[in-house]
This record gives structure tokens, C-alpha cells and sequence, in this order.
């Protein structure tokens, strides 16, 4: 029997908006001292685990990145290859992004505040343009011209996130290779519906707690071996529950 | 006239062991904190030039790795692509690695001792396998098998640089990408001997500031249009001063 393979997802520690409580999207905004200090403790778990990541992905967003690259320092790996897309980003929240969460569930209510959040194929009413926290013309996503998205349902994520696992994820995956991904929220939960083969309605449940490495190991077609595992069980549920008490926040 | 291309290096900033005074070479030693300030300031440089990086180049060793990350975020520019090679590796200093310069110097005389460190063609003598500077085995150069260096001349870093700058930076340059290159004293000599066609024997005399962008601007044929040019002039030739008299101290 061929090794297993080794794919080790993280979720970008908070963030300066998590704290805020507002959403974020792709605005790229950095990591909070209580982000900081998450990635720091992620670095810590991986050393401990043993894991030996020999790839790093990452999205164009500096949450994940500052992310990856405290934690890699910590674990002693900061000299691994990097690849980042855009593909990994964060869920466009369209309208919403740089919106206060407790007010827009005051504004909307319960109903459409869920449906925004948690709706599989349901976008939120796409930013405009000219708003100050729209993408268009960001340099990072030049290449993506008239195409980068104004809104994003999580269907969306995926649409956008499967290619660039099976063009580059998978093939280092197959070629032998430990692979990290440091993302976010919804571009991981993209991924592990994937993954997990989870359903269009029960993939809203799934809470991914930001932080702590979440390790998968993976057969010769790339199916999961058993459930994954977080380095750090205690603190994952405490998180995922954190996760989704989120608009509920006073 | 179509646009010349730009191409930025840096070398990383003061390291624990220049601190120390010792030989580092292929030691993968951390930033000192005045390096993490260099490292800084070198960011503040990017972001005052309007220089934009597009793609990053570092060695495998964590001084480059690191001054890079601490730049880029200071200049907002952490989400551009990545790209890592032991080609740009310090020049790795055989036997001499972890021995303190004023002993060695003290040692073996000062002629034996400027021809180990500015010789063009005479490496100092290789390091053993066993020895606890030694990078056989190490994880990151598992590529590399039995080739990995034992000792190094400014020549063959010459001779392991160029493959690289040819197959892959000269052709993200020739894209009309802004290419940043950060790494180390020896790595950037060769670079500039080759762009400046600087003879075998007068680039011993070529001294590399650290933490002080110098910005090359290339033709088509990649040749430099003009000098290149430290973003802080000043700092830049007090550093190389600085430089120069390494070794002297006492």
C-alpha cells in the first residue's frame, strides 16, 4: 500500500474586520494581534504535529498570507515553495463587503441576513463598481479583466476554486507533495464540500474555526481517508462554535 | 521605444550571525533585529519609489525569505507571486561556515584570509559532511541529491546563478514584469557582474549594501539602460563602506 496523501487546511487567523464585526470579502484587510497570535500558535501545532508541508497555497488576500508566513516561520518551513490565485479567495460578499454585520441583520432581518450568509446559491446584490471597497481595477486581479466578480454565492466559490485544485492543488497532491492551504472561510469550505462530499443544504452547518491546521489524509484518487483532523480538537470546536454564533453578536 | 524593463534587487538585512561576526553562508540563520528594521525601511523605500514589484525571488535561506515578507507588506504588495531557488543561495563558504571572521583572520593571516573571501576562483575548503554546518541532508536541498556544495568560489556561484536568471527571471523580466530579487551579498554580486560585465578581477571590489533596493533599468536585450540606482544613494554607499571593512573588526 502506497502513503497516503497529506493536505493540511488553514483558515487565516482574525482579522482587523473580524473584530469589527463588518464583511470583509476581498477587501484585503490584515490580521488583528488576535490573528497575529493564531497563526503564531497554527506554526506551533504544525511543528508539533511532525507534519512537513513542502507547498504552500495561498489566496491573493493578505490575511492568509500573513498568516501562512507566520506560521511557516514558526514551523521552521518559510523556504517551501509558494503559489498563490486568486481562486482561493475569500467569497465575494458583494454589496455587503465593508457593511457592519449586526446592523445589516438589523436592516434586513433575520431571514435575508441567513440567506446571505449561508445561502448555497443565492449572492448577495452584486457592489458597484464605483464603490470604495469594489475590486475593480485592483491591480492583484488584472488578469481576470471585466471578469472579476462583483458578488459571490458559495456555488460560486466552487466553480472558481475546483479548476485550480485539480490543475495545481491535486497534481502536487499526486506528485508526493504535503500541501498547505491557507485561505478563508468559504474558499476551504468549498473545498472540504468537496472533499467530504457534503450536500448543497448541509454544507451551511459546516463552521471552519480560524487558526488551527485541519489535516486531511488522502488515497490515490484524492478521496479522504477517514474525516480530517484538526492538530488542535479542543480548540477547533470551541472555534466552530464561535463561528457560528457570528451575527448573532451584540 | 517600448518601455525598458525594471529589475529591482535587495539584499537582506543584517542576520544574527553578521551580528556575530561569523562565516554564514549556507547557514540558514534568522534577521537580527536591526535587520528587521533594514528589512522595514527597504519596504518604506519600495512604497515611496512607486516601484511595484510583480513577482518576487529569494533563495531557500530565511534572511532573504524574511526581509522579502517584511518589505512587501510594508509595500503593500505581499499577494504577488513567488518563486524560490538555492540558486540564488548565498555563496556557500565550505569549511568556514560557523567560524568567527576575526579568529580566522587571526588564524590563517590576512592575505589567506581576503583570498577565502574576495578570491574569484578559490574556494575555501569544503566543509565535511558531518559537520554541524553542513547542509548534506537537509530537507530543502533534497533536490539537489550528492551535488549539494561542499564550498564555494564567487565562480561557481556565477555558474549556478546564471542557469536561473536565464530559464526563469530574465523571463518573467522579458513579460514586462517588475522583478524583485532578494538575496545575499554574494548571490547579487554575481548578478551585477553578469548585468554590469564587471572583469573577474575588479568585482572583488563591488560591495552590496544591505536593506537598500537597487533598481536596475534593462533594455530589450536585458542590458542595464545606465548605472543602477540605490533608491537611498546615501545609505547606500555608507553601507557598502560598512561592508568593505567587515572582517577589520575588533
Amino acid at each position: 500500500m502506497s502513503e497516503p496523501y497529506t493536505l493540511i487546511l488553514l483558515r487565516h487567523g482574525n482579522s482587523e474586520w473580524n473584530r469589527k464585526n463588518l464583511f470583509t470579502g476581498w477587501v484585503d484587510v490584515p490580521l488583528s494581534e488576535l490573528g497575529v497570535a493564531e497563526a503564531t500558535r497554527a506554526g506551533e501545532l504544525l511543528l508539533e504535529s511532525g507534519l512537513e508541508p513542502d507547498v504552500l497555497y495561498t489566496s491573493r488576500l493578505k490575511r492568509a498570507i500573513s498568516t501562512a508566513n507566520l506560521a511557516l516561520d514558526v514551523a521552521d518551513r518559510s523556504w517551501i515553495d509558494v503559489k498563490r490565485s486568486w481562486r482561493l479567495n475569500e467569497r465575494h460578499y458583494g454589496a455587503l463587503q465593508g457593511k457592519d454585520k449586526v446592523q445589516t441583520l438589523a436592516e434586513y432581518g433575520p431571514e435575508q441576513f441567513q440567506t446571505w450568509r449561508r445561502s448555497f446559491d443565492v449572492p448577495p446584490p452584486p457592489i458597484a463598481d464605483d464603490d470604495e471597497f469594489s475590486q475593480v481595477g485592483d491591480p492583484r486581479y488584472a488578469d481576470l479583466g471585466d471578469g472579476i466578480p462583483r458578488t459571490e454565492c458559495l456555488k460560486d466559490v466552487i466553480e472558481r476554486m475546483l479548476p485550480y485544485w485539480e490543475s495545481d492543488i491535486a497534481v502536487d497532491l499526486r506528485a508526493g507533495k504535503t500541501v498547505l492551504v491557507t485561505a478563508h472561510g468559504n474558499s476551504l469550505r468549498a473545498l472540504v464540500k468537496h472533499l467530504d462530499g457534503i450536500s448543497d443544504d448541509d454544507i451551511a452547518e459546516l463552521n471552519i474555526p480560524t487558526g488551527i491546521p485541519l489535516v486531511y489524509r488522502l488515497d490515490e484518487s484524492l478521496s479522504p481517508i477517514g474525516a480530517g483532523e484538526y492538530l488542535d480538537p479542543e480548540a477547533a470546536a470551541a472555534g466552530a462554535a464561535a463561528v457560528a454564533a457570528q451575527g448573532e453578536k451584540k
